[in-house]
């Protein structure tokens, strides 16, 4: 940590900082420069996240050398994270096609979609049982039926499901009911749904939150792994601004970004992203591009009649066709699919 | 509702899309512009909320008429919603000062600071005892003894108390130790806790989320109140912007807007929303004057041995003389304090 | 234009806006709903740009139907726009690749970067001469000499040239030295610089200021167009969020929308967009997948001592790297470099 | 200058960057800490702003110590700066209320208006001659004949004039004609515009871009004091945010910030900031509470008929009210109007 005191900083205060950073343990270098006095922390200095060292006199600003996280980092962990879900991959060089509707309706519609789904060769479904929704009067999902309907989907097509929990009262029903577990974007800081699904080994797909920064976002998973569950999956899925033209705005330099700064898994959500079943598809090829581990897709028979987010579904021809675009785009960056 | 028809939408598909609007027991009204054909709903339109129109062939745009909150809206209740926290009003002609440390760290240090809070005029006593943290190394609260720390010093100053609830798990306890519970900024759109909350009549004080629209804020309060609780008091605590010189930005304009939408109470936190005990003053000052009816502020003796959040604490000494201007404020905009 | 009026708005209220509307020669259609009145204006009315409806008592909101632009529309024009610029084909088929120095420092080497942009299959050399430059102390550029640096590259390799223009003042020498006029993204909204390049034929590379929404971007767009200058190339550069990790968020869903609204060809800049040369290459990969018709890259075979922007330019041996990799990706989009 | 190495930095990369270092005449100051080397550069860290440090190899991040400006700082200037209008003090005791119609129209209504906003108690007269608008078919502004009508207005009523000027091209006329030149939000960053009216010593009021950070605001500032124009006067006017209930984002903070960062005036506008002519009272009365030291307001006689922003106009009765209102918060604050 970087100390830098104001230039009327008098010798009292500057004493009163030292001691209490010794207190701490921590070792401290001045350096006079000509307008401003350095201190440099020597150190751990994540010790001093819970010290307001801004609010002792004569403190002008404080800037942390260290990253805030550890066990998410690359340093601490060189090689990539490769998550087996089920035997699907996510991580590694195959791409991991989570695709299917966002909400869980019906039974029959459910396994429709999923075979579908992976004919067009997706390898992982995807249904929300519990949806988060803005509006209290909005659908709120079908409960724990529809994760009923995704496990004989999985049955049938041999495709492990992920599903989003949206409270910790519910961690039992998704240990036993999915093989990922989802943490929606407005949870991103739920941090004691973060620490439940911490404690198990299960797989947690994290997604970025609305306004989160990839500090935030990484400082999210570090609770879950800092808890013991070393599973972790970080989904990219747009971020609000200003701009109304879409949902919201993917941002895609967050994954070579995130990839430099973590070892975990990174893929690309670009239906709630854009809300626009027709950015889907060039969104989905972008992400591959830019080397993401794999892509979160809506998919729905009949988007008309879709009970939540039929904006932003595409069809399952649609689908299809698409993967066969992205086969081509991962070869191109080295992957496949 | 209004739907904007592409120019090349067919008969056909403006037809299938007529007769889903009549199915859906809704009247509609067609014009003919030059350029476009509009389609007006007539009737509830908040019986769309679950439709995908956009997803409809032929559709180029959608514009809701009505707002999608019932319960919350000026429209539905004329008069301010005044709320009664143990003798302490909200939302009446006298402003509610909610002052303490931000994290409640021991009893005699808690009990001290609310006989100051006191003193210099605050009428509620505000500390957490669970604290949500963006890492998982900063200090999480002292939990469960934290809210009897409050509630002796309620015993001994006759403040009650608002602290911020993290888990749907412990609402039994905070029914029992808090006189207001807050939602924290994060948890805006947690919505099985505002869904939890709702199922009571204690008062709840909701935050603002870092990048909630007013229209989401609206809708998160409409949860809590279409669930029974009508006790509901709007927190505007600073929005995430670009601008890197103060914590968030404090969106005074939402005042206004607010109580211009909503019969609920609106007050103002210019502690989180800068994160600068500097800006304190000054923000609290701005709140009063754009008409706030109340603030939340944190206060804390020792700001620089402050486990959470000491950077934007102040003084007693400051919250006392802070409260005399205030008093000026208050008296110019036709209020009291 | 949609005018919803509000639940209390009066008779005379009504009339007067109908009036309004009426001596405008717009025709109007009202539409009785449950909760509101609604007044459907029939007629171009982008006539009532100029109007400010919603200061008429008993009006409360406004919906325009149409966009507020004619000439940069897709519905204006279905085809693509194809640019020439000395040959070289923006728009079309094949991507165009404009790579270069941001700034233009010295003449042997912009010429020795042009030769090895050229080689690597870069089809337009981009250079600055004049920099537009956050503070007053940053190098401002070489001035009009730059430009002649520029020429003589030009001369050397074939290649176009494309600039920044940054004063009214400067258009003859321009017009004279430069094959594309670059307007910066600070400058998007610097409308007298745009009307100015408009008066010409000269192709205009026009930026997406920094918080500019798409909409305000193809007004800007249209600003030039209004003018008379049909060739306009739209370049999305990153646009100003929260995130701190890269200096600006590419929005690459930017690229789809514009070619959806628009018929003008779209550009993307990954080197400002990140500000981080390890972030160019894949924003470039995933620019070519999303669609865009070209790029805008930084090249400097110094970057250490570039005097403006090293932190985001790519070596020469990098960028032939780079279009290597972008030529796989333009075929699996169907495109060719 | 602190520069953090990358744990992998190898001798010869810090060798190469501290020569470089030693080169430019900066001292530097190396600490090992245990998990990252520091260097601190001592010396005007101002000389690397044209050195992209980022760009060496081994180095992780660069933090600069100095603010990147001198001439604007609260460090160069304690004592507050106060610009003398023709008698009117802009920065002193006295709040300077600017007021008048956004754009200029025909010459009674503006003598008209000017008469009513200095019986009110308003000092300075704003007006726009030439307008900036986001549509090339929006009303333009009437040029050069609006501001013979404010010298008009400026004859009959004693009130000094404020105006836009948007054209580098146009600097001898507003010498002329105007007594303080208005920089508006979008030519914030316009260098070339900035340098123009730095070159003399007539009053410029500089508006804060739409996404400009603080920095960026006094960066601009520090542009024209460094041409030798002192006679800046800062002025907020919100920013652009996700919010769409309002036009802009009002940015209170940035006032009781910028004024501990500078010793220029600092003036808020609420009608711009808002878009709303109701929220222009309140905003008003947050902002002189906030410490603002003065405020340009739009008023119109008839703002159903103004051909620019009539929506955020208020009527000459409605600004007279808030005259009334602003002298009793001015007086709560210990400033006078």
């Amino acid at each position: 940590m970087i100390i830098v005191l104001k230039p009327e900083a008098t010798e009292p205060q500057i004493d009163h900082l030292l001691d209490r950073l010794r207190e701490l343990g921590l070792k401290t270098h001045m350096t006079q420069g000509e307008e401003r006095t350095i201190i440099g922390v020597i150190g751990d200095d994540r010790i001093l996240q819970n010290q307001p060292i801004t609010a002792f006199p004569g403190v002008e600003s404080v800037t942390p050398i260290l990253a805030p996280w550890k066990l998410v980092s690359r340093e601490f962990k060189k090689d990539n994270t490769v998550i087996d879900v089920c035997g699907v991959k996510v991580g590694g060089q195959k791409l991991a096609i989570m695709a299917g509707p966002c909400a869980v309706e019906k039974l029959e519609l459910t396994v429709g979609i999923a075979h579908e789904v992976k004919a067009a060769g997706g390898s992982i479904l995807r249904g929300g049982a519990y949806k988060p929704r803005t509006s209290p009067y909005s659908f709120q999902g079908v409960g724990r039926e529809g994760l009923d309907y995704l496990l004989e989907a999985k049955r049938q097509t041999g495709m492990p499901v992920v599903s989003e929990i949206l409270d910790t009262r519910d961690i039992e029903l998704f240990l036993q009911k999915a093989d990922i577990i989802q943490i929606g974007a407005r949870n991103m800081q739920n941090f004691e749904l973060l620490k439940e699904v911490g404690a198990y080994d299960k797989p947690v797909l994290l997604k970025r939150g609305l306004s989160a920064t990839l500090k935030e976002f990484l400082l999210s998973a570090e609770y879950i792994m800092s808890r013991g569950n070393r599973n972790v999956i970080l989904c990219e899925r747009g971020i609000r601004t200003f701009e109304t033209q879409y949902r919201n705005t993917l941002d895609l330099a967050a994954v070579p970004t995130l990839k430099e700064l973590s070892h975990l898994p990174v893929i690309v959500d670009p239906s709630h992203a854009t809300g626009k079943w027709n950015l889907v598809a060039p969104m989905a090829k972008a992400a591959v591009a830019a080397g993401a581990d794999g892509l979160l897709i809506e998919v729905h028979s009949n988007p008309e009649c879709a009970l939540c987010d039929g904006e932003e579904s595409i069809k399952p021809s649609k689908f299809k066709e698409l993967m066969q675009d992205l086969r081509k785009i991962a070869v191109a960056v080295g992957r496949e699919i």
